[in-house]
């Protein structure tokens, strides 16, 4: 979230992406002459590690932390919301692997003038939904914080043949997301402004923002099928992660169409707005991308939208050119789109 | 760690065990109906948790975190101590359950004026220490807080015959460490003031506290004996860790005999303090306590002595009668001890 001035880093803006390479070099390095031991698959840069800790099992494991004032407003939301954003984006980061929740920690740091109860409501939001889709919180850490913070872990399970990484995409793979996006980031306008919106309308996107769905079971069905050949969530910004997939599967991509939530289009309007970056570059929506062989694209969204009631909206094409491109019309000129999402690290937004 | 004074939490002072049980309830409730799910084994309460991803294998899994001033001091350490100190502390932990590491994940909260060299030197003692341990860092997340926080997860693995709790003691059991204490405390009170000791003592002391070392291969070996029925480690000091294993196993203690760390003696004697409260309160020294079934101490001991090149040192027993007694000598008077290790939210320190 952007809701308050990004602090400044001493030395120079660092982005994520550019520290995480960083990083990544750092421990992977005790690695470099033996390689990786073999149970684990698969490292830092998808939206969970995993590792095999037997034959017939994949285990899953995604790390998110959530500070007051940057990802969440203590005092504008009540302790339970809290708790329930927090859970559902490391659910969704399990989903978009196409993996099943099992258990997660918790690491809470209390701020001064936190009390016992607003630590309790928090947790039953961090409980219930983990519960809500199968996975127990089974433990953590407790310490104090000048501001608070949650960092949590959850661990998932998948079997191998169906963990979706967001690096199987191919040029010609049709592009697709699990719902509109741009409602979370409405429905943070409405906490720090009044607009003259619906009641129906605002009750929606404050949903959307305060108590967002983690597509689980879209991701485990997604997950199932082999023509899904990449996925990831969204939760940065369809323009950002958009462009992060393709570049891990070494394509470029054309966006044709972005999917926009009616109540994104109801509060862009009264805010002055433009509708389309709520959606491209709102963040937190938390719905699932996915590449899929083209071939195969028409069959998989019928069977999505019988069993999920909701179409599977495809949004573009992977291309073997690099980077991110909007077409404005199906026949119209194409412009380079700017990944404006949101980088945890980079004050630009 | 007691480096500074603790902020006021708002409500009333808060004690991690009491807050722990109020969060047992509520993430447990889920789970009254229908029981926790059978793949998890071991919830809140122990060292780590505990799942089964199949049925040869345990997973378990532990989060710590520490923030700058309170359990670490960013201006007085090197950064790369400060991923070293963290990583060995959740080490430790999954050596306390006789399991061994696999993978980590880091949650890094970056404060104001951190910068990207900082951040690179501590992930490169978070990594190095997590490889002498065939442990890699496969994920996490970097986000701005107001104070550097390091929230830690490590997954590890274990046989299900090998795994060990903190509740199997039993009355009779011989109680002994893997290791004097109280090196650790002694130094951070180097790092507080200068004091009239020996540089091997002020060596001995400062690597103590900037570079403990966690006790995997030990917890390893004393995992596989059946005759140690609870094992734990003493991250929070013996006089706390101590009572919360003879609690969770339903038995009191009896210390007859605290080791005092030959460099906590020193330096205690240097700053006028109590060596022994050092020992029995310091925290942070990492050595493992078990319970070990009475008759087969003796054998256990000195195989331990042979493979390790340190003796596993007796400490005391678990008694019937609840409570912590401190013996003065073998032959003296017995006095109740009070539990003065480190609660990571009371104030009482």
């Amino acid at each position: 979230m952007r809701c308050l001035p990004p602090w400044a880093l001493a030395e120079r803006a660092l982005t994520e992406d550019s520290l995480v390479a960083a990083l990544r070099a750092i421990v992977e390095a005790p690695a470099l002459a033996t390689g990786l031991p073999s149970r684990i698959r698969l490292g830092i840069g998808d939206d969970a590690a995993v590792w095999q800790p037997s034959r017939s099992h994949l285990s899953v494991v995604t790390t998110d932390a959530l500070v007051d004032g940057v990802h969440f407003l203590g005092d504008a939301m009540a302790a339970r919301s809290v708790g329930e954003r927090a859970m559902a984006a490391n659910l969704s980061d399990i989903a978009a692997m196409g993996a099943r929740p099992v258990l997660a920690t918790v690491a809470l740091g209390v701020a001064p003038g936190t009390g016992e109860a607003w630590i309790l409501e928090c947790y039953r939001g961090l409980a219930g939904t983990a519960a809500r889709f199968d996975a127990y919180i089974v433990g953590g850490d407790i310490v104090r914080t000048p501001a608070l913070t949650l960092a949590i872990t959850v661990v998932g399970e998948v079997s191998p043949s169906r963990l979706k990484r967001r690096d199987g995409g191919r040029p010609g793979d049709v592009l697709a997301v699990t719902g509109p996006l741009g409602a979370s980031r409405a429905g943070l306008e409405l906490t720090r402004r009044s607009l003259p919106v619906a009641a129906a309308v605002e009750a929606e996107a404050r949903a959307a923002f305060e108590r967002p769905e983690p597509r689980v079971p879209e991701g485990r069905y997604l997950g199932a099928s082999v023509h899904v050949r990449a996925m990831m969530d969204s939760s940065d910004g369809l323009s950002t992660d958009l462009a992060r997939l393709a570049r891990a599967s070494g394509c470029g991509a054309a966006l044709a169409h972005v999917p926009i939530h009616p109540a994104a289009r109801a509060v862009a309007a009264a805010a002055g707005d433009v509708a389309r970056d709520y959606a491209l570059d709102g963040g937190e929506d938390f719905e699932l991308i996915v590449a899929v062989a083209p071939r195969a694209f028409g069959h998989l969204a019928g069977r999505f939208e019988s069993r999920f009631g909701k179409p599977l909206i495809a949004i573009g094409r992977l291309e073997a050119e690099p980077g991110l491109r909007l077409i404005e019309t199906e026949d119209g000129p194409s412009r380079e789109l700017i990944a404006a999402g949101w980088d945890h690290l980079s004050s630009s937004r």
